[in-house]
Formats: structure tokens, sequence, C-alpha cells
């Protein structure tokens, strides 16, 4: 079919770009935070079906889209998170948020645009697709999750989604540049709190006592051995114990310590065996000491794995496009849920190259003065459409 | 001198007691902080002067009494301290305090009140008084100490003092029992904050840090070996740490903790040798995982080092009033700033069982609850002036 | 009855100091192990036999000896120990032990010394003694003790013993010095060894291994809060780890571990608790790694703990004899397994100066180069004969 | 030029696999260590040199063999190494180590045996060469490392070596398989051993001392956090302390304890923070407790560095020859100072699967009943002659 090989037209992209701008400092001045996003939602909304694109609403603020091409043609998906985060902006652009305390720190403001853009595009060509292309506007990916409820309610479904991409704009790299690797590249995370309880006394009778700080300290001690012994060592993981709170009064021996902190991971089976490791060296060293402990362990998102098919077809499109040497492997010990998504359906989440120190644009995400260079957006724009040309080309063994 | 060996008449003292107790429950309900004793100051000048005593105001809040006997006679002197506690009181008892948030929590209204009592019949057998009793009320025991300043502005001058008691009101002992020891009797005390700087950063990015929280956990632990192997077994000893507060957020390693502790021991040596050693143990677990610190140390009270005259004296005076089986050593971990007093002049500081369990009389001290068995105000009373008179037949060598 | 109140004839023991000097040389001269004291045994049994005292073999090369006086008079007792240790003497006396890696390096030599002298004296005075005195000439004080042997086959029985003492040569005071205290006076000694296992296997891959190292460490470090937190900081307790041998090879993660120690305390509850805490430390830092261990635990010997009124008469027999100012409390870490008998029989273990740095008579026990004061023989003889002149003077309420 | 685009004749390589095994078996019989191969050297001077190949002696016991095609042609190298281990060796086969003690048991028996078979097969067609090969035969890898002397020496000059090859055969892939790796793919390794010196003494009196095996054991605590904290999570890093020995009996504090250990790393920049931050570590441990220490820290060799279009060819080689699904990354924790000619010449060391489990062939290296499938020599030859081949064909950019 002669439609499958001819690219859309490109000077549309380059056209976009203004519009493309003005939907994301929109976006940026009214952020949202998770399944909170009703404003957002309805920006999407109305944009999508006043390009007469079919919208349904899922998981309370997110929306699939679907791009109708030919009936019996792939049926592909494009990922875009809609949230923002509890941070106060501290940039002085005349788009910064509008809503004090919240804001756009993560790029989620690019992400809704660059998918939005793609739709329009294709939107225009729809009698030229030969498939199907899902938009998949998801809440709440900074926590709790809006993926998940997305799959639940059948985002994946109806037509069944047989491959999906998504990004994210990085300032980590240089506009121009993107990464992407196949397998692991983004990590598994959880976090944990635990609350130790020894006996508490007067600080010159510690025999009275079990004194839960130096319970405590042995803890975070034993806890450095998890990765230094028990990981293989070309395995990445991280335990932090970001918070260690004891005691309220120097002359008072302790009776609780609560420590928090943060797990990493690549592997799958490390999300499986990092809690139970962590559970057993806090139940040793306060068995040493006759304390006792509550852990709670929540496990945030599973590691994103990209598929190798789809993660090769995005580094030939990103060659191609951006040029060799500006694709590189990336992995970040950052989590997303996108993760969930890519549990289920073959598909590549790659970084977009986002920052521009020459201009300022280089603080790191969840800065309160996050912002990206914008010309990523029209860069965004044509990968998406690049990729889904490729699949369309040379579909995935189905 | 004839004088010396009449015993002052046992009736007076026991007539002496409901005064005591009304005196007490008045200092009771009129509790005062440390150094804004100014109410109890009043109420003890104005006992003292109408029953024609001598009074000097120092220390801000203290009083210093002198019943003046025959000339050329000893100086000795009682000490009693004045200052209540920041605690609000618990105990449903008419004479509880009227000031929300402050009580006498530590018997020190009893021990103002026994001082009272022994200078009330001190003055009116003055003309029979071998040499000179001076009273001292001392201002703020619980902090910062009232001893050093009194002792600056000549309480123990003008007349010299020879030697000096002081009792402690104790409800570790029950009522009729008395704690007495040669030699060390209260500990040394200090107390230390210590701040550990790190570099604090992304919980996922353990290697762009130096997590303080591992720095102090490893600091906790190292502390602990200088009571284990540092320190002769002889010797009682205490290193707490009571407080470890780091970090504010699971996903962040921590830039500082704070570290908050106190130290306990007898031995003048080891007072100075502790310090010292915890440093070095902060100063090198640092260096090791290049953190810096910042280390307040403050010494609150040197040991109380009973002497060893006096103390055989209100040991023997005690076996004889109270039945040898009721006198034993006492010492506790617990500080006092009598030391200072004992520094400069040979004396003992004792502790008068005060508890009665079948009453409900037996919380600890500091204890919102705490109170005593009234009936230890006469025997302390007594106790004084057997000690006094005492001194008086077997004057210590001059 | 004239006799209990006569004092043995004082010359008599001052003509005794060659024959002491004489008896000691002998004995050091051929020093024998523990349950090995077969000549000292034919020496000691030759000697009393020679003067007429009944002798009866015990716990192997144990000897008792009965001084029978009036029959119904009070049954005391002394003790001595006979063994030397496995120490190669350096000393280059003419006395110096004839075998080699074997020496008297603990003044057992003397102890037998004066016992035999004691025993010497009363029995030329058999018919004044006012009671019955036996002599217990122990093996194998260094171990594994003599004492429960003896006891077991019933040493301190026909006639029953009612009050016991006995006395150690101590190079930690200067001759004419001497040590005694009520209650513990020596400490209850323990050693441990634990083997603790993980998994070994190759440097460069911990997490295919348990490293015993780390475990072994963390246990070493969790067992320094025992002293630190868990014991009354007024309660003399030391728990060392002397010996850690984990590990053939840089390259191998360790299989296995072994510590090994000694544990010291009076309390008796702190002899139980201690073994019961040191296992749970190491259970639970084995349990947080995965690793399991092998303890074994033996008790030495308890405290010795001197009788109230035993020590208050040795004190004042002392402090008549050698003066007020030379007689001192004394507690030791060290233990003794005279304490098995003070469980039995109210008794007083003392400690005999015997240095003399002038003369370079001041190595500590157990040391190659170890010797003594003989002086201290003759005031050995004379403090036993005072203690039990006094005992028959003031007998103990029977 | 029609020599380098015909490949040397297949059937050649199949006859040759009797006489590799000959070979190799031979070695194998006669293992000796590093800087002793005399015998091995003799060997295959003997052989070379019967075949008119130009042979030269270098690091003692070292050849470099010199095939000369082609004089305008590109110079490549084969290396292969020679030593053989200090390990008993237990297979019962009839080609087992003739010196006991003594073994091949790191197949470089087999290393020597294809690089001969490929010297062999090139002199036989030096005519048809489009250049030159060198093959250096290496002694001492095992330690102290003869690439260095040979290096010294001039192995990679007159002519100057452009790009070489090497291999290892590898029980931890079956027969067949081939890892290979751009990049570092065998770590940086190093050896280190610490003797830390506090005071010795009396297992009773802690504070007499300075507990050796207390502060070893921190150290080791301590160390866990380099791994844990201070590198990067996905930079491989094992820091191992395989022996703590310290103390000699469970009654004496230890005055020493020795650590030996291993680390671990690729990144060049690690391997030279490593050591400081160790040392760093220790330092600062020592410090807190007063101790001292000497630290011996010993590089052994660099990581080796795949250059990473040697390491595409070698790739694409054995994907051709193996098939695609038999080539898989792979990267070792162990070290090999290959890595020291690759840091002067690009090239690529690889893995070749020598593992045959059904035939019991399966033993890691360095066990005493290492064997390895024979079949591998064969292949090893055919993939050296192949890898040749394509460097003739597609020259590097030199």
């Amino acid at each position: 079919m002669p439609t499958s090989t001819t690219p859309l037209p490109r000077p549309a992209i380059a056209a976009l770009q203004p519009q493309l701008v003005q939907w994301r400092r929109h976006l940026h001045r009214f952020p949202e935070l998770g399944f909170q996003e009703r404003a957002t939602h309805r920006f999407i909304v109305q944009k999508l079906t006043s390009w007469g694109i079919d919208v349904r609403e899922v998981a309370k603020t997110g929306v699939v889209a679907t791009v109708t091409g030919q009936a019996e043609g792939p049926v592909l998906a494009v990922r875009a998170d809609m949230d923002a985060l509890p941070i106060l902006e501290r940039n002085g652009v005349d788009y910064a948020s509008e809503t004090p305390g919240v804001m756009h720190a993560c790029g989620h403001d690019g992400h809704v645009t660059i998918a939005l853009g793609t739709a329009f595009l294709l939107a225009q060509h729809r009698e030229r697709l030969p498939g199907t292309v899902k938009f998949l506007f998801q809440p709440a990916e900074e926590g709790p999750g809006g993926a998940l409820p997305m799959i639940a309610e059948g985002a994946l479904e109806a037509p069944t989604v047989e491959a999906m991409i998504g990004l994210h704009l990085w300032n980590s790299l240089p506009i121009g540049q993107l990464g992407v690797k196949a397998g692991p590249s983004m990590a598994d995370t959880a976090q944990f709190k635990v609350t130790i309880t020894g006996k508490g006394g007067h600080g010159a009778l510690p025999h009275q006592t079990i004194d839960a700080i130096v319970v405590g300290a042995q803890v975070v001690s034993a806890l450095q051995t998890i990765v230094a012994r028990n990981i293989d060592p070309f395995e990445p993981a991280v335990v932090t114990v970001g918070k260690f709170h004891g005691g309220s009064n120097f002359n008072i021996i302790a009776q609780t310590v609560e420590l928090e902190g943060t797990v990493r991971c690549f592997a799958p089976e490390l999300a499986q065996v990092l809690p139970a490791r962590i559970e057993q060296v806090i139940a040793g060293i306060c068995q040493a000491h006759g304390a006792t402990y509550e852990l709670a362990y929540r496990r945030h998102y599973p590691s994103v794995i990209n598929d190798e098919r789809v993660a090769a077809l995005v580094r030939s499109v990103a060659e191609e496009f951006l040029g060799p040497d500006q694709v590189r492997p990336e992995t970040t010990l950052g989590g997303e849920d996108m993760a969930f998504f890519l549990q289920k359906v073959p598909g590549c989440y790659f970084f977009l190259g986002s920052a521009n120190p020459e201009l300022g644009l280089d603080k790191p995400h969840h800065h309160p003065c996050f912002d990206f260079d914008e010309g990523a957006l029209g860069l965004g724009v044509e990968l998406f459409v690049r990729c889904l040309e490729r699949f369309w080309q040379q579909p995935l063994d189905r």
C-alpha cells in the first residue's frame, strides 16, 4: 500500500512550532497535580475534538484519543503524562505558573504538547494512515500513578495496542541529542519507612533501656552491605536512608527512631529481593538488641524495560534524523509508570534532549527554575511521526 | 565550753513539723524557675529577718543568711537549692503548683524548708552556739547553676566557711533511710551537640553526595566503644546520644545530621578525657568519609566529691539517729552544682529518703506527679542540727 | 577458756622465715601444671605427716590436712592453691624452674609455703588450740579448677568448715600492704568462641556469597553496646573479643570467621545475663545477613564474694598488724576458683602485697620474669595466725 | 589485491584439530609458573622455527613470532598467555599435570595451542598474506604480569602493531558461544593489605589498650560504604576484605590486625579514586581510635578496554561463524594484563565458550578439576583466522 511509504509532509511540522509553543505555555501557566488535571483534561479534549478526533475519558482525568486510519492496519500508541508538581515556580517568565505551589517542573506540559501536535498532524492526513494511532494522555505520573488505572479501564484495548512509544524531555542532554537504550532504562523504585521501637529512659541509666538510636545506627550501617555485598556488581542498585529521626532530648534515651528511604534497581528479580533483604537486615539488628520494628515498604513503579526491536527502531530513526553522534544509550535511576504500559505492550520510552545552557535552560528536573528549550517540541513531534512511519514500513512481527 | 556539748532541745524540732509543712506547701504552690525565684527569695528573706537573722542577697535571687554564735567558733554552712522545673504538675493536691508549666518536681521546696527550719532553731538559741552557721539559699540548681555565681559573689567568705553540708530529698530511698558516701557521689555531667555536614543530593545518586546519615550512624556506633573499651571497668561512665535528627525526605540524601547527647562520670580525670575522646571519634569518622563537624561540648557540673571526714561525721550521726541499718552508701549518675561548693570547702552532700510507697509518694524526681513524705522535713532539720552539733564537738582539723 | 585469748608466740613465726624461703624455692624449682602436682603433693604430705598432721588426698593431687584442737571448738579453714603455669621462666635465679615451659608465675609456690608454715605453727601448739583448722591444698586453680572436685569429695565436711580464709600474693601492691574488700572482689570470668559461617566465594562476586568477615565485623561492633548500653554503669563488666580470624586469601570471600573472647563481671545476675545477651547479639547479626553460628560459652569461675563479717575481721587484723594506712579495698577483674568455696562457706580472700620495685620484684603475674619479695611469706603466716586467733576470740554467729 | 579477499582454506583448519589436541595435552602435562615457562618457551620456539617463522625471545620466557606477508600491508598481532597456576591438579586424565602443585587450570595451554595453530596456517600461506601477523606468547599473566616487560622490550614495535586480538577460553559459556563487548570488558584489579596497630593488653583491662580488633571491625564496616555510597550505581565496583586476622588469644586484647582484600572496577577514574578512598576510610577510623596503620596497595592490571571498531569486527565475524544467537556481550570482574597491550594498540579481547556440561567439562577456572572441551581449540584457530582476514578486507582507519 503506497500510504505507508510516503512520509507525512515535513513543512507542516515546522509550521506547527509556534502553535506548539503557545499550547505548552498555556499548559505551563495552569499546572495541576495528579488526578486533578481537570483543566488540562478539558484543554486536551477541546483540541482533539475540534480536530475530529475521537476521545474517551479514563482514569478520572486521563484521555484516550484514537486517530483511525486503515482499519486493518496496525494499532500503535503514543503516551504523554499530564501532571505537575507541588513546587513553587521561581521562573520569572510571563508563562510562569499561575497556581502558587504547583508547577510543571518536569516537562509534562511539553509531553502533552508534543502528543497533541502529533495527533493534529495525523488527523489532518487520516485518510493516508495505514493503521490506527492511539494517544494516551495519562494523569498522575508523579504519583500515585495513572498508568495502572488507565490499563484497568481498557486504554490498551478496543482496539488493542500493538506497540507504543513515549518520550521524556530531558535536561541532562542538550537539545538535538536523544537517549535510548534497549532493555532496562529507568529504575524500579520503592520507598520504605521503618519505625524501630526500643525502650526509652533516662540518659544516665542505659541499662534500663533499649536505645533505639543505637539500634537505628546499626541498621543504617548494616543496610550498606546490601549494595556492597548482596548485589551483582554489574547491577545498578541504590538503598538510601534519607531520613533518620530519633529522640527529642539530649538527656533522654530514645524510645523510637524513624528511618525513611528509597530503593532503586533495574533487574525485576532485584526488585523482589531487595525488600526481603532490607527487612531481614532490620529484623536481625532489632532482634540483636531486643527492639521491635514496623516496616512499610511501598513499590512505586517497576523498571521501564524497552523492547529490543522498538528501541532499535527509535534509535535508527533518531540517528537518521538527529545524526548518529547525537544518539546515546541513556539510563537513569529515576522511575516512571510508563513501565506498566511496557509490561503489557512492546514499546520504547526515550529521552529527548531539552537543555540549552547558553539560554540558561539547564536546571535539573523538579528544580523551581526548571525550564527547557522549546525547540524540542517540534523535534518531539517529528520524532514521533518518523517512528510511526517506520513502524508502518517495518511492522514488528505480529 | 559548755555550749558545744549541750544539744539543742529536741522537743522544739518536733513542734516545728506543722510549720515546716505549711512553709513547704506555700513554696510548692508558687514554684519559680532558675534565677527567677523572686517570690521564693522574698519568702526566705521575710522569714529570716523576722527571726533576726542577718541576710545578704547574692546571685540575683540567692540568699546568704548568717546566724552568728561565738565569734571565734567555727564557721559552718548549710546549703539549700531553691528553683523549680518547667513541668506541668499533675498532682491533684490542694497545694499543687499555681503556675501552669512550673513545678517543684525535685523537692527543692523541701530543701528550702529544711534549711529555714534549721535556721529558725539556731536563731532561737543563738547565744548558746559555739560558732557561726551560714545558710546558702542557692538559685538555679537545675541549670544554668547558681553555685558558681554565689561563690564568685563571696558567699563562702566573710566569714570563711570551714565545712558545709547539704541534702537532697530522695525518692529512691524510703523515708527513714539515708544515703551517704565518702568521695564521688554524684556524677560529673556534660552535654554535647554535634552537627555533621556531608553533601546532600538526590537519593538515587549517592556518589554525588556525602551521606551525613551514614556518617552519623557510624559515629553513634563508634561512640559505644568509649565506655566499652576506653574506660576502666571500675569507673562508672555513660555516653548517651539522645537525639539523632538527619534528613527531611526519604528521597533526598541528607546534607547534615544533628546528634545531641549527655556524658556522665565520677572521676575528675575522666571528665577531662571524655570530651577529647568523643571529639576524636567524631573527627576520625568524619574524616573517613570526607564530612565535617561542629561540636559544642558543655560541662555542666563536676562530680560531687564528699570529704571523707565530713562524710564519716554525717554517716555516724545518721546511724545514731536513724539506726545503722538505715544508712547506706548511695551514688547516682545525676549531677548537682553543690559540687562547686565542695571543690572549695570540705563538706558532704547526702540523700535523705523521702518515698512512702504506701501513700503513693514514690514517683521519681522530675515526674509530673512527684511528691514526697513530708515527715522527711522534720528529719532533715534534726539531721542538720545533729550534724552541726557534732561538728562543734569534733571540729575538723583546722 | 584461756587458750583462745593467748596468742601464739610471735618469735616462732619470725624464726620460721628461713624455712619458708627454703620451702618456697624448692617448690619454685619443681613447678607442676594443674592436676599434675604430684611432686608438690608428695612434698606437702611429707611435711605435714612429719609434723603429725592428719592428711587426706582429694581431687587427684589435692590435700586436706586437719589440725585438731579442742574437739567442740569451731572448724576453720585455710586454702592454698598449688599449680603452676605453662610459661618458660626467664628469671636467672638459682631457684628458677627446672622444668622448661612450666613456671610458678603466679605465686602459688608462696601460697603453699604460707599454708605449710601456718600448719607447722599450729601443730606445735595443738593442745592450746580452741578449735580445728583444716588446710585445703588445692590443685589446678589456673584451670580447669580444683575447688569443685575438692568440694565434691568432701573437703569442707567431716568436720564441717564454718569459715575460711585464703590469700593471693599480689604484685599490684607493695610488700607491707594488704587489699581486702567485703562483697565481690574478684570477677566472674567466662570464655566464648563463636564460629560464624557465611558462604565463601570469589572476591569479585560478593553477591554469590555471604561474607563472613562483614558479619563478624558487625558482631564485634554490636558487642560493644553490651557494656556501653546494657550494663548498669556502676557494675564493672568487660566483653573482649581477643581473637578474630577469618579468611585465608585477599581474593576469596571468607566462608567462616572465628571470634574468641573473655567476659568479666562481678554481679551474679550479670553472669547470667551476659551469655544470653552475647548470644542474642550474635544471633541477630547473623540472621540479618543469612549467616549461621556456633557459640561455645564456658563459665570459668563465679565472682569471689567475701563475707562481710569475715572481711571485716581480716581488715581489722590487717590494720592492727600492718597499720591502718596499709590496708585498702582491692578488687580485680581477674577470677579465682576460691569463689566456689566461698559459695559454700563464709570467708574472705585477700591480697597480700608482694612487690618490691627496688629489688626489681614487681613484674605482673603470669610474666616470665615474675617473682616476689619473700618477706611476704612470713607476713602471710602471721596474718593467717592472727586471723585464726581473732576467729577464736570473736566467733561468727553460729 | 586478490590475496586479501580469498579466505584461507577451511579444510586445513579442520584437519589441524588432532594436532591441536596433541599440542595442548603436551603443554598441559608440563605446566610452568610465571616467568618459569622455559619448557613451554622451548616447545613454542621449536614449533615456530620448524615452520620457518622468525622468533624473538622477550620478557625472559616470552616469544614474539612474526609471520611476514606483504611488507607494506598492515601489522596485526595475536596474543596468547603461557603460564600455569600453583594448584594441585585433581583430574584423573592421562594428560594431567606431571608437576605436582602446578596446573594449567586457566586454559593458557589452550591459548598457546590456538596461537600456534593459527601461526602454522598463516605460515603455510605466507605468500598470500596481505600483511604481517605477530604472535605474542606472553609469560606470567597470572602475576606478576608479562605484558609490561614485553612492551618494554619492544614486542609491539619493529614492525609496529596496528591492531591486535586475543581470546580467553571461557567455561562460563558453553562451547559454540562467544562473548565480546566494546569498551571495558575485564576489570581493573588491585590488592591491598593493611596492618592496623593499636595497643595490646590484658583482656580484662581494655582501658589500658587500643583494641585493634574493634578498630579493624569498624574499618570493615566503613569500607562497605564505598561501593554503597561513593560509586556511581552504574559503575561496577567491588571492595572485598578477604582476610581478617587479629589477636592470638581469647584473653588478650589484640595489638594488631591484618586485613587483606581485593578491589575491582572498570572505569579508569575509579581505579584512581578507590585507593584514595580506601586509605581515607582506614586513616579516619584509625584516627578515631588512636590506632595507626600501614597500607600496601598494589594495582594489578588496568581494565581491559576493547576498541569499538575491533570489537565490532570480532562480533561480526563471530555472528557469521557461530550464528548471531551465539554471541553475547560478556564482561567479568576478573583482570587480565592484556589490558596493557590494549592501552597501546586498538584491539579486542574476547571470551570463547569452552564448557561442555554433558562431558563434565564445566568446572570454574582455577578449580583443581578445571578442564575444557578441546573442540574449542579448532574454533579458536578459525576465529583468529577469520578475524585476520576481515582486518585485511576492512582495515581500521590508519
